[in-house]
């Protein structure tokens, strides 16, 4: 005997229950995505290497991306993220493209992490980006997507929340500390960091990156401070539009968000799960005005944001929030009475779909309660039995499993029979 | 100036338009595949390149898998096929699955081929496949999905058509002719590249293969016999049940079907183009009795089809039968009239989409001619204009792009008004 060969480790078999989720959650992407009108689109899932070397940090590319050489000797990695596909393509067409430019996509990405709670190798993940535009209510829209993507799959303003915070605003804070500009991307690492450490390792952090004790406080005075956003144009303008989009209640400022990415030039923001599941963000986005720019294209103003589907899947099992799915797309079971009726009930399922019914018809002539025990362990919901009797008087026998009860119709009416008992 | 990262040869980006394609046809092949009850799964997309071992051709993995090491060492290749992973995972979880089981799936695959028409080397491909079943009208039932696919999309049956062969028919009739057991995927290669050698270096290539001038007549009268399948009880089944199924004038016998896959053991199919675009196979598949037991599992018979996503796109777009997609999935625009009315228009297209209705609001108080003219090129049906004099009034200006028509009703009528206006 073989051994079963396993999967790789970080991926996923997504057998018919999983992949309903995976459904679900792309479906609901696309609803969000699209009430806003936001075009599908997708990138290739294998680039070059030297396409991520302008954006992407270091550790993504360097540690977390899967690189090799293909047969031709090209170095090429699978996609870690979406983004600077968007700004080559983009780029390749910037002048035919109508802007503002709203797309959004659902696909697959890789990065070679350490497998753990809501994070596999192998992952999807929504993008929903517009590009052209550079404003605080362009910036609050991504937000209303997200937000009515929340909402979408039940969870409330208490038990999920974006945090928002604005780069300009907190480089001008820490202009006014004399943090020096070559010190920002230290300091908001800093930041970052601040709850994964203990508050004396955190402290003692700050001074290895330069922090004096004066301008330590000043951070941490900085940090606390939830109105700060009320002294900040943009934040206000953002805030007021949110308003206006009806998702003011899903969203709060938090100095402490400063994505790790480089490249975000104004507003930023996380999603988190309140409820304490998963501490990993659920989404993550913000303004980028230099994507297009950096990989070969004139510059163009863009804002975004990224979903994984693994923190997402796990908060809304935690939560209960995933529905009931049904095991098989067709509710309806034709039976096969014996050898000398089966391609009648071939025809009989044919019939059936025709008049636009998903039909499954039980594959050989098993015995009845064989078939029967089939359409229930599958969930279904008639069954359709037509004998040597049945068939002579032009007649079908239409089970329902949920109450049990059976009728015989007309073979020509027995479509209407079962979408009125499919309700 | 930076130079534009050109895309990885043989890969393939999907601006909207390309995208609105591959979801036509991943949605026609769901509707196909669950008429007939087939649930959806996926397998990963990375997999160890052992589990190609058993099952796909030495070709297949050798010389046209994406195959590299991971940081961690493993040798992982980017799928090439799926049957392997659908036999891996029915093969883990065989005692707990529901027989006759019935799959589907729709998904990205790889294999480093050149490009050329019709093969790239990224590419969709759809599987469906039934476990647990051996019979003639299971196989009828695998092409009848694959022929209500190509009805669905508009082809014709004498546009398109699947052509059937049995191995075991062909084993008879090699026996009859006294090719030797171990000749015989020798003689199937023979038969395989018949159509793709001039005669006379085909019969050279038949003498190497060690077939004698008899045999080679015998060879050559059997490819040429339309109706042998009558003499065989495997097919006059299949036949019978595709006539029940409805979808007889799709298929044909054609004794020179002989997959390349070694392990297909009865019914074999491909479905061909008729009217000359691309000679490569739309779709193809088979009966394949020992796949689960060469990976591990316990016999199970098992039926299923492929159908890439290259072929059938080419296929479609030259015929003309790809419909017009809409560009984008909002055609509402709610304008900006100035920024003092800006929030208000916000607030519109919230109330609009609360309502139902997918909305574009334009990002920013633009002149209405510029809005306008947005619409235009978006391919939009309705353009909403709420000024000073509408928001006085309690009202909203509707512009029917199609007829140039346009309408004041109340804003809280808007969207029945404009749910008219979109038919």
């Amino acid at each position: 005997m073989k051994t079963i060969i396993p999967a790789v480790k970080g991926t996923r078999e997504f057998y018919p229950e999983q992949m309903a989720v995976r459904n679900y959650l792309a479906e609901k992407a696309r609803q969000a995505a699209e009430a806003f009108g936001y075009q599908e689109w997708d990138g290739p899932f294998l680039e070059k290497i030297d396409l991520y070397a302008a954006k992407s940090g270091e550790e993504l590319v360097k540690e977390q991306s899967f690189v090799f050489q293909d047969r031709g000797g090209e170095l090429v990695t699978l996609r870690p993220e979406l983004t600077p596909s968007l700004a080559r393509m983009i780029a390749a067409r910037q002048n035919e493209l109508v802007y503002p430019l709203r797309w959004w996509s659902f696909g697959p990405f890789w990065r070679y992490e350490r497998p753990q709670k809501g994070r596999s190798r192998e992952f999807f993940q929504w993008n929903v980006d517009m590009l052209g535009v550079d404003s605080p209510e362009a910036d609050a829209e991504l937000i209303a997507v997200a937000a009515t993507f929340l909402k979408s799959v039940g969870l409330q303003p208490q038990e999920a929340r974006l945090f928002v915070n604005n780069r300009r605003l907190m480089d001008a804070r820490f202009d006014a500390l004399d943090i020096p500009p070559e010190n920002r991307l230290a300091v908001s690492n800093l930041v970052d960091r601040r709850s994964k450490m203990k508050p004396e390792a955190w402290e003692a952090y700050a001074a290895e990156v330069g922090l004096s004790p004066a301008q330590l406080d000043g951070l941490k005075s900085l940090l606390a401070d939830k109105d700060l956003w009320k002294t900040w144009e943009e934040l206000t303008r953002l805030f007021d539009a949110l308003e206006a989009l009806g998702v003011r209640d899903y969203v709060e400022f938090d100095p402490n968000i400063v994505r790790g990415l480089l490249y975000y030039t104004g507003t930023v923001f996380e999603a988190f799960d309140l409820t304490g599941g998963v501490r990993r963000a659920i989404l993550g986005g913000g303004r980028y005005d230099n994507l297009l720019a950096d990989v070969g294209g004139e510059p163009l103003a863009g804002v975004g944001f990224a979903m994984g589907d693994v923190v997402i899947g796990i908060v809304l099992e935690e939560r209960g929030l995933l529905p009931p799915f049904p095991l098989t797309p067709a509710p309806v079971l034709v039976t096969v009475f014996d050898a000398s009726r089966w391609l009648d009930s071939l025809r009989l399922a044919t019939e059936l779909r025709q008049a636009g019914l998903n039909v499954t018809c039980y594959p050989e002539p098993a015995k009845l309660p064989r078939q029967f025990k089939f359409a229930d362990r599958m969930g279904m919901r008639v069954v359709v039995v037509c004998g040597p009797d049945e068939a002579a008087a032009g007649q079908v026998t239409l089970k329902n499993l949920a109450d049990g009860t059976q009728v015989q119709v007309r073979r020509a009416e027995a479509a209407e029979s079962i979408r009125k008992m499919l309700g």
